[in-house]
């Protein structure tokens, strides 16, 4: 089809798929729950980049060298690409077969937010698990079981369906409460959902800046992973979200984009970056030891 | 930035941007209230044109050039672009600058089901209202305001709002009752939305499918233009859609995809897809005669 067709498949063969198991393994491995935001919005990097052909790449590619050691996942933002049209779809496509090629063990999602009619979202299953490459994808719940399923049927891949964001609107609609169950609709949506698929194939969004509702998710699943979003720039607390989300698989991924990616715009900014995200990493590291006792037997074995 | 840009530029500037009565005018003249659904999966395009360096596009053009006498608005659906990548997007903006410079007052939607927190909105609403020049893009509510917000913020460009979809999926949660104002879901949700913009830049989606519930939509929102799918394959039924959801500006654009781009696989597609575009706005014509007196006394004077 192109020219980086034989690369991709050959990377395809290579990288490897992670089930929820897996996921722990390498959160212990890094003693990081930490997944790296990659919200590059082009006016945003630094000066002296722009000049580059792919400046978003090459902006991505300084990002990840930098901070790959405190990481297990990074999640490219599908909209700072788009924005840019086709060459934004080339930048993100260099950022996947970079991290492929280099970091196989990550965990990639892609934050995309898609959901659609049965046919349509299958469209979107291949956009981002075949054609793309990624493990997993963001997903909006609003058109119910035929626009998330086609995601579950893949191997190896996963669905994070949203459950409560960390944004002011999330309070417009998610908190409905249903006359019927008594469940606010994120957690509707969480219960009825979890059936579709398992904790290998399904996670959930659930926003730092409700950590409080962490309880509430818990009860109703309380092995799934969650992606949390919303620590750093929208003000939400890790040490909350570990005190009310993290079980004893950690069963949480941690999301940071704006404060590690733009915490200094100047030639300096991939050691910054890597400087703020040792720190997230270090105090995860502290939240896994006091919380999880696995965890602590593996810091001594290893 | 790239070799499109002087071109998309004059484009943008001689293209015209409807408001509602615009939009009325527009269905008034062509006597038809169909969009076509450009969900042009490569895999189903026909054989023949497949050997061509860009067989999406060329697919598209031949549709669009047969089916524009009788359709006022077409809605390329993005997961069937994506699917394929970067090329993919080449193939989707060639479809939009054909349409802009060949058909420049046709009302182009992107069907991308978007939504996301403000400050990502504000870059897929610059992905596809400045980059790719789209008049209207659907979007996903459940994540409230902010989300939708950016998209209303621009001059002349339409947020068009899931509320009721058309598949079965649909029935897990736009129904919620609310136990507080009794609306549902997809009840409040209009409710809700119609107070961050106006008709002249918000629509929803209700599906042809769940035609009787346009009467329950109609209650909270008269005036306001509707987006119709559901019709042809997925078996709504266009007779009901007029009448539960008509109002005396029309206020429909009905959608029809597979019915008509993929009515036939062989040298004759374009012609079949035009017999059957023909047969839906014939169809439209009456209904707009029966149900209008304004449209009746246009025909008179045209």
């Amino acid at each position: 089809m192109d020219c980086f067709y034989f690369f991709r498949t050959f990377v395809a063969i290579i990288q490897q798929n992670m089930n929820s198991k897996e996921l722990f393994d390498k959160i212990r491995d890094k003693r990081s729950f930490l997944c790296v935001g990659l919200d590059s919005e082009f006016g945003k990097i630094p000066e002296f980049l722009k000049k580059e052909q792919n400046p978003v790449f090459e902006f991505n590619k300084r990002i990840i060298d930098a901070t790959a050691p405190y990481t297990v996942a990074y999640k490219p933002n599908l909209a700072f690409y788009e924005a840019y049209g086709v060459s934004g779809w080339i930048n993100l496509r260099m950022t996947v077969d970079y991290l492929r090629a280099n970091y196989p063990d990550m965990f990639l999602i892609a934050d995309a937010k898609r959901g659609d009619i049965g046919n349509t979202s299958k469209m979107y299953a291949k956009a981002f698990f075949d054609t793309i490459g990624f493990d997993a994808i963001t997903l909006s719940p609003y058109m119910g079981e035929d626009s998330i399923k086609p995601f579950i049927g893949y191997k190896d891949k996963w669905a994070i369906i949203l459950a409560l964001t960390s944004n002011q609107g999330a309070s417009d609609f998610q908190y409905t409460e249903d006359r019927y169950s008594g469940y606010s609709l994120f957690e509707k949506v969480i219960n009825k959902s979890k059936n579709w698929g398992n904790v290998d194939n399904i996670m959930y969004v659930v926003g730092a800046t409700r950590a409080e509702m962490l309880k509430d998710v818990r009860r109703i699943v309380p092995d799934h992973f969650l992606l949390i979003p919303g620590v750093g720039a929208q003000g939400g607390s890790l040490a909350e979200t570990a005190q009310y989300g993290m079980n004893d698989q950690c069963g949480l991924l941690v999301n940071s984009s704006r404060a590690i990616i733009f915490a200094d715009s100047t030639e300096n900014f991939a050691e910054i970056a890597a400087q703020k995200a040792l720190e997230m990493q270090q105090e995860m590291e502290k939240l896994l030891n006091s919380k999880i006792p696995e965890f602590k037997n593996s810091k001594i074995e290893s």
